[in-house]
């Protein structure tokens, strides 16, 4: 049974208990949450990882680090590095994009390593060995795609990206829209341009039954892959996306049906004005399925800060009620993130999602907060340190700047507004 | 004549002129937008500098940097690099907020360097100068603040926070409030304390008809500063900094009737849900006075990165109406900022205001954007570099990282999905 079934049953799995556990909520409200598809705990049956996450409604929301070798940049001792990294600053799932060198080594590698739940997109496997044995995408065969789920189901994947939605007729309204840059999903391209080429529907959607019977044996969490995402702000929540939102909102009832857990993707490039109306969208289309966003990016004119970009429009999302943050790096739309990037994207996507968090009122979240102030008025400075998102740095920058007085810090000095303002209380 | 003066009379100055210029818009709009005190120009009248800009409802978003000494840290050089660095990166304006060394010599040598304009807190200088002839804060008296009041805005100041809301009654709000932290604003603090130690009211409150005097001799911009801003999510939009803005609203009205140009400040650390309600607060109360906010800073246990988080609650607070945002920088709340400190402060505020011009549809910024999207599109590498906010991060990121296709990134190499998703355009 997956962990949806057992919800359904009103039995509490251990994963439920260990979520509830981490959200400091009873387990029958997450067993209740679960129940119904607003919250999702991917957790693959044949490979239980220590530290499970729940995802949707009422949850902290959580963060995803994307990692992975590219076909120039092949470093299985790298990209463990980076899963460590990203796990260290918080990050609650892995994605593994590998599409360079020996993909079912690294995957390995990675599932025995995390200890958090690992994502995959099937597809960029299935069409990496197609182009190696030197076919073209159009021979690409529907056995080919499900052989890849499968294989990644067996090993141990807890969430898996599938791009259901980009159909023929997402396909039609892409190429009606005539939008400033295409595509930039490469999951979605591939089905997109294969679709082209063999003028036939996608075997993901058109066999979406097998797609649920595979997630329900292991049962893998599906995330409905958003293929349409807007690439650029000029394209933000256009006729394509909307498609392809409806579409996966009636797989997403579909999946629940089967017992299947189900979240959907978001975009991607949009303005800050489209965030609301987005994530909206996404909750009343779906009965509040979970939604996972890429950034999104409030703007395209940062390359190099996109960390930043994506932090903006990731916390806005989150309080707005997106679940499920994917984070991005400093070196998106530049080159394959290395550990560093890997660490900055992480804790700007933590601070975002906690800043949501706190908007939402989230008592553990609002808590965290309150402490800092506290140890920032008493200027007890190890507090304030052990306290913070990255107490490295924070204890490094702290470190370089000695006060001529202990308990100040050098951006004021004997001026400190909090020190002189307990005069004020006596 | 002020720049407001001059707006009433219908008089287009050289100052309007150039603002309009770089808007976009009419000189005759701009002379509009001033005479009814919806935007402000920083101009001191006997020292004019080469970049004016305007600030408040139509405009572009504008920046801020601080700069200064202190106590325990003092180099003229460091501040006149500081400066460097933050015009070049695109402050539209600079403070300087020194506390350490010759102030006057320090301030003297980045009026002559600024090419923008340069603001000041009077009070600071007030305080250390009290502070350094050994007497205490209570010693201090209304002629000192307008002395330094006067001295500085001869200089060549262009315009200056002053805390004329930090009254006896907003001082019995606070201490009737019960704050986590009572007060982070310096000068706030300075004036709050000598009323209390004084038991007498304020004079920049109480004298306020002098201020107006001096600002309108010499055109100086007054900034209404937020001393009663709060310095904790707990403490954020409570009832001493209503007090407080209620008070600096009338004082903003009764400026512009005596022909000073005005903006207020605002807070602070403010969680993302209340940041609408508080600038549109700000523009109710106080008639669409120009809203400059420090932030917001939309969580506290961020030391280290509180450049993003108030970069997301800049953007969003610009999105929604704020006009001008001062920047945080790494180093909040540890130390005082160093020169890189500086840059990556006001790169991640300069994105934050432009993905609020974006979201407010300003033709300019979203032509940005789409001129990057063409280019990406493209991948017409050159371009998108000319065009990133920070053209040499961007180049060096990219230059790290060779593609063995020359097109594309080392993101997806050759499944670049912009470069596959152009044959569905065929």
């Amino acid at each position: 049974m997956t962990q949806l079934e057992y919800a359904l049953k009103n039995k509490i799995t251990p994963q439920m208990r260990r979520v509830a556990k981490a959200e400091g909520l009873a387990p029958e409200e997450i067993c209740a949450k679960v129940a119904c598809g607003e919250v999702v705990i991917p957790a693959n049956r044949n490979k239980s990882k220590p530290k499970p996450c729940g995802i949707g409604a009422g949850l902290t929301t959580k963060v995803n680090a994307n990692i992975g070798s590219s076909e120039g940049h092949i470093s299985i001792a790298e990209e463990l590095k980076k899963l460590k990294v990203a796990v260290k600053y918080g990050s609650d799932t892995i994605m593994d994009l590998s599409t360079g060198g020996n993909l079912t080594a690294i995957r390995k590698r990675i599932i025995e390593e995390s200890p958090v739940p690992l994502g995959t997109v099937p597809i960029y496997e299935a069409v990496v060995n197609c182009v190696r044995s030197k076919r073209s995408i159009a021979n690409l065969t529907g056995e080919d795609i499900f052989l890849a789920i499968l294989n990644q189901a067996k090993e141990g994947v807890d969430f898996m990206t599938l791009h259901c939605g980009v159909t023929r007729n997402t396909v039609e309204r892409l190429k009606k829209q005539k939008r400033l840059i295409d595509m930039v999903s490469r999951g979605g391209t591939f089905l997109a341009e294969w679709i082209v080429l063999r003028k036939k529907e996608n075997p993901l959607y058109e066999n979406f039954d097998e797609v649920l019977k595979i997630a329900r044996k292991y049962d893998i969490t599906l995330s409905l892959g958003d293929g349409m995402r807007p690439g650029a702000i000029a394209d933000a929540t256009d006729r394509p996306q909307m498609e392809e939102l409806v579409i996966l909102s009636e797989l997403a009832k579909k999946a629940r049906q089967a017992g299947v857990q189900v979240m959907i993707e978001g975009p991607g490039h949009i303005p800050i004005n489209q965030i609301k109306a987005n994530v909206l969208l996404e909750k009343r289309l779906s009965g509040n399925t979970p939604f996972y966003v890429l950034g999104p990016l409030v703007t395209d004119i940062a390359p190099g800060y996109d960390h930043i970009t994506g932090a903006i429009g990731g916390a806005l999302a989150a309080s707005y009620g997106a679940d499920y943050l994917c984070y991005v790096t400093p070196s998106e739309h530049l080159r394959l993130p290395d550990v560093d990037d890997v660490r900055e994207g992480v804790i700007a996507t933590r601070l975002a999602a906690h800043a949501a968090d706190v908007a939402k009122g989230l008592k553990r979240s609002v808590e965290w907060d309150n402490r800092m102030s506290k140890a920032r008025r008493e200027r007890n400075w190890k507090r304030q340190i052990a306290l913070a998102l990255d107490p490295e740095k924070a204890a490094r920058l702290r470190r370089s700047s000695k006060p001529l007085i202990k308990d100040v810090c050098t951006m004021c000095g004997e001026y400190c507004a909090i020190k002189l303002s307990e005069e004020l209380r006596k």
